[in-house]
């Protein structure tokens, strides 16, 4: 996974979508480490929501981008699945609705942050406001231009508000995103998940990867990264993720907060009872 | 797992606690038939998302409710953890803030519902207002009478609208109360879930069991059953709790929508490219 520098361009192209860098050996040992992975996870997240009892503002958003079938949703239920819900707070973004499109389009995303304590996952995010309108011409490009800024400006605040922002784009190949539609296509359980717009997206694929090169070469900050994860291989994407988070959640390091109330007398009290 | 009729009174003194009727034979056993439910309850909520793409409305509503460390928390933790995260809306509500003191006591939870293709999870409720403020005397008996009917207002439209609500009484013991506080006192690490005033709520356990009684008899409907589930064993109470949701969600009975595009032309498009 390539943490990308910022105002450089990460070579998407150059980039080898089945990839496995810096990962297990294999499938069987990446099942293995996921696994592993699994109770340090749920203690740092527990950690996290325990502190916010305190007062401790600190949390993480993990904004999860990608081309269709890169695997956004297979890692909302296989990372986040591992946590425990309550301090999850999930937001998978749609094509804006009528009332989020006479608001700003950070609007909508200000309403799904995670609180202190918790940790929020993006399903697209505001990253979809200069994706599409760029390869679609919806915008005129200064307006692209001066959404970049807005959005440093955004993860900004949020970074100095005690928010851990991880930005992760899920990379997979042409011929892969081919084979994965057609199996949606070849399973009347999937049908739902395909829509005939995702053969539009497809045919401007070049257009998608380089608005997202110019995303993250604009947008990729100290306050707010971008990773690039090759994500053709599924437990690696799995593994690179979770990874990511275990480091982030370990770098914040939450700890329990201490009683604020005389145990000793309460324990009393209680067996009094 | 007792279904409470409308209009009756159940007598929770009466309810052994640590019983587990209807359930698996033991601790091994119901942790067994708990991990036999995991793959039906993931499918049943992929079905009833996938519904809500092609306009399905309908979504269910897990409202839990019951003394301190009766199982609230661990019940979302073991039987929502095995749902896919983002279909679950889970909220813990706390003592109203000075905004939502501000509102009707449905204020809170209005923006809190699921939406279509949803499974939403309230750790304490609507409920809490019909509870405290009686048992502390805080609102007068009248007002208490009202929101009971309000409630039974308000859940009587989230079933019209296709909500599935469920409401779960976690029924635990006196005695294992003290166990379990006494466990959060004499661990550091749960320092953070005790607060003393658990011990005045305790204190008033005759009063808050009697208005649980008095919640229950005015509003457990048809359209909104209240189930009184004994908690002392956390095996069985994990088991009754995804035995209901596995119920309700077959009782909802969602399906994955039909295609409404040309699957085989998208085939022949997406093999072209």
């Amino acid at each position: 996974m390539l943490r990308v520098p910022p105002g450089e361009r990460a070579a998407l192209a150059e980039l080898d979508t089945s990839a496995t860098p810096g990962g297990p050996s294999g499938k069987a040992a990446g099942t293995e480490a996921i696994a592993r992975m699994a109770a340090p996870l749920a203690d740092l997240q527990e950690r996290l929501y325990a502190a916010s009892t305190a007062g401790d503002r600190r949390r993480l958003l993990l904004v999860l981008q990608g081309m269709d079938t890169s695997g956004k949703g297979g890692t909302v239920k296989h990372v986040i699945g591992q946590f425990n819900p309550v301090g999850c707070r999930v937001r998978a973004f749609k094509a804006p609705t009528r009332e989020e499109r006479a608001h700003s389009f950070l609007w909508r995303i200000e309403k799904a942050l995670p609180q202190p304590g918790e940790i929020g996952i993006f399903d697209r995010s505001h990253y979809e406001d200069v994706l599409v309108p760029r390869v679609r011409g919806l915008v005129p490009a200064d307006r692209v231009e001066r959404r970049y800024a807005q959005i440093n400006a955004f993860e900004k605040a949020l970074a100095d508000d005690g928010v851990t922002v991880v930005k992760v784009f899920l990379h997979i190949g042409y011929e892969e995103q081919r084979e994965r539609l057609l199996a949606r296509l070849d399973d009347p359980r999937k049908h739902w998940k395909f829509s005939p717009g995702d053969l539009e997206d497809r045919a401007l694929w070049p257009a998608y990867q380089e608005a997202y090169e110019l995303a993250m070469e604009r947008c990729s900050t100290e306050a707010a990264p971008w990773y690039v994860v090759p994500a053709d291989r599924k437990w690696y994407r799995n593994w690179a993720v979770g990874k990511l988070l275990l480091e982030r959640l370990e770098a914040i390091g939450p700890q329990y907060p201490p009683a604020d109330f005389d145990v000793q007398e309460c324990r009393k009290r209680l067996l009094a009872t």
